[in-house]
């Protein structure tokens, strides 16, 4: 049998000796000009600086991050030329052996889940999607039925979820920390679910969940509550979320918890100077340690 | 001041005295051979296939219906040309004077949500996005500033959009149901949330809502508690939704809620026989006869 997605982000983790997850979430006024080799005049050029901008960093970074996360809504606001870029980059990720995390939130029902898996993690069956990735991340807010055609993958094809189970934003508390006559917040009832969705077995599931690095009471919580739920860890750096926040989850070594950076990473030649590679690569080293204070235990 | 997407949608029901909503959620096996010039052997014939499908019932239907609504999944599945084809029938809808609502649920924080408003609303300050509807559909799950980037669009651009309040599916109930200390529902809670972010004003708000025709009480109760509130109804014919179920909506004569069919119009040729638009304009006027007894009041 082969690897779980779980095991997957859990050897990435192990062997590239850290929890980073860079997020490509590029902004035309954040690439440096030398990504753009035909100007930024319209929506191809601009594509062409999103891929270079983005395999200049995997190809730098890849042995200093356990996996890559591109958000697809920057390359969906360029329309077809930029979600030509993602596929891309997915498909180069792969080729130099970094695990792949579309962040893609979406949700829906029946027919149309069956769709967005399809697009997403590939057919049901096993054969190619047009944006495959290794897993995506997802909305629950329409309820299990809606993440079936997900899961399926996950037994069949060692493909990952990640539920958005609290988000980093301020306005997450609006439904998120609902109070429930139970006594738990709505989040708090969501991580029941979830453990419910991932059912029996040994080891970590591929069933995870997005809990942001500005909630670290939360975090914590929640890593006791779903012991066996790998953890997608956004909000640190730019949005405030510190180290000493997210250090707790490797305690005992290396785990299948990811802490996404984006902005911090791919845009610190801006601050940092040098080239957008030697300045992603001073700062994906500065995270490590800013965790881990060092090494793995 | 120009008409709100309220406004629009208000005259697009009373103009073409219809509440139908038509849903273009094309499947390879359910479209006539006629629509595949160029067969079903790969991505790009079948997307030419699905460009073909949602055309004709465009053509044959558009004053029958009072908007349409393509559930961008099905296109996503096909990747490329499948979103080429999403971007035409968009424009396509729009050259014919039917007003587009993109079933897209998305939902995300921050400069993610303003990069989806402008992939699928366009810019904020007026510029065309890539895949611009008059509308769209969202998820709140995030809390309201993962929404403002599109409730700005709203405000200044005319544009609308509908938030996934109470979905047509089982699974529904996994959160939107759960029971708050309050004594609401969270879906309750939600209500309240969008009476808040609609503001001030008079007549109704863009800020419209989704709710199953599955779901007949709580439409009732919805209605009344959001009297502002334009109502996008899925689950209408194949999911179980009755025209008496909807009915109400229109006691009082033509308003802006919406009823979505999909299945039950554009793949009615299979169980009707006839053409793909003869089965179709069948079917959307027994629609209609079936929620207004007739006409509108």
């Amino acid at each position: 049998m082969s690897a779980s997605f779980a095991d997957k982000v859990q050897e990435a983790v192990a062997q590239r000796k850290t929890p980073v997850l860079m997020g490509l979430d590029p902004r035309v006024d954040c690439i440096p000009d030398d990504c753009f080799s035909r100007g930024k005049g319209d929506e191809e050029a601009i594509a062409e600086g999103f891929l270079n901008f983005g395999t200049r960093l995997l190809e730098a970074l890849k042995d200093h991050i356990a996996a890559v996360k591109p958000q697809i809504a920057f390359y969906e606001a360029l329309g077809i030329p930029g979600l030509q870029t993602y596929a891309e980059l997915l498909k180069r990720a792969k080729a130099l052996d970094v695990l792949t995390i579309a962040d893609i939130k979406r949700g829906d029902i029946g027919s149309t889940a069956e769709a967005y898996a399809q697009a997403h993690l590939g057919g049901g069956e096993g054969s190619a999607g047009p944006f495959e990735a290794d897993a995506v991340t997802l909305n629950a807010w329409l309820g299990g039925d809606s993440l079936e055609p997900f899961f399926q993958r996950c037994r069949d094809h060692a493909k990952g979820v990640y539920l958005l189970l609290h988000t980093s934003n301020p306005g997450s508390v609006d439904l998120q920390e609902a109070d429930l006559a139970s006594g738990q917040k709505v989040y708090e009832h969501l991580a029941d679910l979830i453990d419910g969705w991932q059912g029996e077995g040994e080891g970590f599931s591929s069933i995870g969940a997005v809990v942001g690095a500005t909630w670290p009471r939360q975090l914590v919580e929640l890593r006791e509550r779903l012991p066996c739920t790998p953890l997608l860890v956004p909000g640190y750096g730019s949005q405030g979320g510190k180290g000493e926040d997210v250090a707790p989850l490797y305690a005992h070594g290396p785990a299948p918890h990811l802490i996404n950076a984006s902005r911090s990473l791919t845009f610190a030649w801006m601050k940092r100077g040098g080239t957008l590679e030697s300045a992603a690569l001073e700062a994906v080293k500065e995270m490590k340690v800013d965790i881990l204070g060092g090494e793995f235990a």
